[in-house]
């Protein structure tokens, strides 16, 4: 099966996830809206006209006649099929809940420098911006990456689900590099309180096709029109 | 099949949404926290002491010896154990794309009137809350309910997913009351764009088991600790 994933071109955002979970797997698929006319086939998806179930926004992916939209969901499709989840229910939904919350993790990041509103600049926002980002360091991030680090124990502390890697602690990984890039400062005192956590972001990032992939050129370079964008006066 | 929900007992949020599909569904369950000594139960669950899986927050369900957290995510669980979703793969993962869609949607709302954060009052965040409902009202919320709208045609006007009436219709059956409590004067002009929801709303309402239980003292009063509330100077 060759999958047709479909994200904005210019940033890992969401779609990083999910380009992770492929690549971790050795998948066969195509980043469509990074090559030529690519972003156009992207625009008539979410126009919605042809397809019987439009997204409401990228990513999205494409499997045979499949289109299946949200990040999280894309994951739960792909993680039995990429061998990057448990087959039995209770450990496919297990693996989803925490996907969930990531999700739910990483709109709260996007929204440290966007409290406002996505449509206008981060400048237009400033203030509000650094009121929503000491809140956000200071109670949401130990919360949420607090969390994780006590699944992550209470289930041996090599993987977050199961015995072998999931897409979850792909998703992990992800989510202390945008969160290191974001916030260098902070992160450098805040990830002692989380060692559980690192050693799993780093062995993710020895893993042979995630090594490669980080090498290479399909993997973007964080930048200041993505998720984790790094702005020195939100960094603590 | 007993269900046990566990949500804060004050008030609708998140909750809810789980609430009127067991409702509509006329399915056994207990509303744990709103018992006495629920709080506490609930509690232990979220400390996660005892629990193999402890949920991040609120709503969780027990189903047996399952428990199931993120309310996208239960419906995607009870959908068709309650015949309130397709069964076949494809349709199950369209309703769950759907209602991880409304989740993103709530998200937004619950933000317009805690755009830096939910441990403060509104009162300390007001100038940015009136900003963020503002971009809210003009962008996000016919972004949001346009694509609603645009769904419910394509699927003949009736449901939203399949033939028969899903959690999907419940959920934007609570959005559309929850939207009319806490932006009244907006809603008032802003209904007339979307005619198929308003109409599926009302249908909503009227199924025998949604009525009886939106009459019953089951049914908790909105109020200004929920994700839908009012603020005058918010509404437009």
């Amino acid at each position: 099966m060759r999958y047709r994933l479909y994200y904005w071109p210019g940033i890992q955002g969401r779609g990083e996830f999910v380009r992770l979970a492929l690549e971790d797997a050795g998948a066969d698929y195509v980043d469509v809206a990074r090559g030529k006319g690519g972003m156009a086939a992207m625009q008539k998806f979410i126009d919605g006209k042809r397809v019987a179930h439009p997204p409401f926004a990228p990513p999205f992916l494409k499997a045979g006649k499949l289109i299946v939209a949200q990040t999280a969901n894309i994951l739960f499709y792909l993680g039995p099929r990429l061998k990057l989840a448990p087959r039995d229910e209770a450990g496919r939904m297990w693996a989803h809940q925490l996907q969930l919350t990531i999700s739910d993790f990483v709109l709260e990041i996007h929204d440290t420098h966007h409290p406002i509103g996505g449509r206008l600049y981060f400048e237009d926002q400033r203030a509000a911006a650094r009121r929503r980002s000491q809140e956000f360091l200071r109670y949401r991030l130990p919360k949420f990456l607090g969390y994780f680090e006590r699944v992550l124990k209470a289930n041996g502390g090599n993987t977050c689900v199961g015995r072998r890697p999931s897409y979850v602690d792909l998703s992990l990984f992800q989510v202390v590099e945008g969160m290191r890039y974001a916030f260098p400062k902070h992160m450098k005192r805040f990830e002692k309180k989380i060692p559980g956590l690192i050693a799993l972001h780093d062995r993710v990032a020895k893993r042979s096709r995630v090594k490669a992939y980080l090498n290479s050129r399909r993997r973007l370079p964080f930048n200041e029109w993505g998720i984790f964008r790094y702005y020195k006066e939100l960094d603590g």
